[in-house]
């Protein structure tokens, strides 16, 4: 079926540090676009103001959007349009937040938190279009997932499938409140550069210095706070060892996962998302090599790994694809 | 919608022993069964002749099966009917079984794997028939598993989704054909007797016997090949330390994995089926104890881990309700 290019829905992509919105069409063509830095419109108010806002620019001499998508970082109840908590936005506790705009705006709503939007929106719109069993994963901060059947979103029994960064690839791991060995206990921004300056900063056991020479030392000029995922990713493709093993073993680590998933849900392809996702081929290299490693050939020939393409737009793409799937029935 | 319990399926548990055959109707009971031996229906053509016998014999008084299903040990292609190979029986390799039987019969026929069967009769007769999210891991030789989704199997993108047996739990475990430190390598029947052969057997480091007491040696009338999972399950079920030592690491093997799959999928139950799911509490208690141990409180207190309850009958009644599935589009 064509889409209807002439549909229109709004996306939110309401982020700990701003809040995007966005005017989508059913191509996935961002035609308007504002801007709010969230702790200026963080309170329930203030948020819906900026709603308003949008909502006039975007309407003037058009027509009426379908519907308002929002994602959140955090943990929402798509069905019910509710959100349980924000990670890092105060005062957003429980807050039926759909409900409060559909009463204000008299437009359907619907709430999702960020990941299963950014998926949704890859899947719609952008590395997924083709497929129709995806799993997505984005790297950043942690490690986060979302999991899309027949080309829709999977949200389990209760909203929160796709929890990818809590997966063990360790049964002996860290323990952490989500358990033990979790993906994201080796996995992510933060254990990137803490490998990073364990290497550089090794002693020997009788006290010597006998950390690595790298680039990154160059890099950060010496100063290893200035030490960053993109720092690592810029030596790596650069040839350095160190920046190279780091990867590599980052990329080991989402291989473990990866497998696991690939065995339980058997997806077409694994949509692989945020800052580190753009390192490129010093991420995506070892990450497929060792993929076919820990499968089984039957399954390695068949699993794609390929990298997010819609960038920072993806969560507000997404938004806007909640309410025409929505309206798909 | 009330089911038509005069509609009736030919459900077939194609075995590596026994090829079980039943006549179901659509409320799971089986009204009539016939059975031979593997190995004197090896060919395709006396497997098709028994299946014309059990027709005859199902079909003396009664109203035409709607259609036959069949779940087989092995690797199949649900969507074209077709084995592309079987575990334990030789010449079954490349097979179009669903239209060999179509074309013979005249009967619509569906072909998946006998753990796929297993998970469809528990969900919709057993177990799960309550959930409708619900993953499915049986215990044997290996570990087997299905996913149901919307009450449906979910079959991912080739037919081969729900290995549950090769997640890998220790990214440093044993390599095999299918990975690294998957499920299987850690538990099922061979892994329970071994890790029992092993601490009765246990030499110091300066070669004297150091093997531990326990009821298993009694159970066993001092002979270790006696041993069973059934043996050591007995023993647990008495108090030996050592049985129930064995079937705790089993239980958090098994968590791990269940963990990992609650993170992903957040299904609402876990059904556990095969002969070792038969030992109760002593693996049920130490399995639910360490899956709350490895969960976030939010999944923890939401996931239920429950026995599988049909019993043998589970793949033959799951065979006929393929049939049924199918009949609702």
């Amino acid at each position: 079926m064509k889409p209807h290019y002439q549909r229109m829905a709004i996306g939110i992509d309401f982020g700990g540090t701003a809040v995007k919105a966005g005017l989508v069409n059913e191509a996935g063509a961002v035609l308007d676009r504002v801007q709010a830095v969230t702790t200026d419109i963080q309170t329930h108010g203030a948020w819906l103001d900026f709603v308003g806002q949008c909502l006039r620019r975007f309407g003037a001499g058009r027509r009426r959007p379908m519907g308002i998508g929002v994602g959140v970082p955090g943990f929402t109840d798509f069905e019910k349009g509710f959100i349980y908590n924000l990670t890092n936005v105060p005062g957003w506790t429980r807050v039926p937040l759909a409900g409060m705009i559909r009463k204000r705006f008299g437009l359907s709503a619907f709430v999702d938190n960020d990941v299963n939007a950014m998926a949704l929106g890859e899947c719609a719109y952008g590395a997924g279009r083709r497929y129709r069993q995806a799993v997505f994963a984005t790297l950043g901060t942690g490690v986060g997932g979302a999991v899309v059947i027949d080309g829709r979103l999977y949200r389990g029994a209760y909203s929160m499938a796709g929890e990818i960064g809590h997966m063990s690839i360790n049964l002996h791991g860290r323990r952490t409140p989500e358990g033990r060995g979790g993906l994201e206990t080796y996995v992510g921004n933060m254990r990137l550069v803490a490998a990073a300056k364990r290497a550089l900063h090794a002693t020997t056991a009788s006290g010597h210095l006998a950390g690595r020479r790298s680039l990154l030392r160059d890099l950060a000029k010496n100063d290893l706070q200035r030490l960053t995922p993109k720092t690592i990713a810029l030596a790596a493709r650069r040839g350095d060892p160190l920046a190279r093993e780091i990867f590599d073993t980052m990329a080991d680590c989402l291989a473990t996962a990866f497998a696991s998933v690939t065995y339980l849900l058997q997806p077409e392809v694994i949509i692989v998302g945020g800052g580190v996702a753009q390192s490129g081929r010093v991420l995506f290299d070892p990450l497929r090599r060792h993929l076919r490693e820990r499968l089984h050939p039957f399954f390695a020939e068949r699993i794609r790994v390929i990298p997010a393409v819609l960038g920072a737009d993806a969560g507000l793409i997404g938004c806007a694809a909640l309410v025409f799937q929505a309206s798909k029935g």
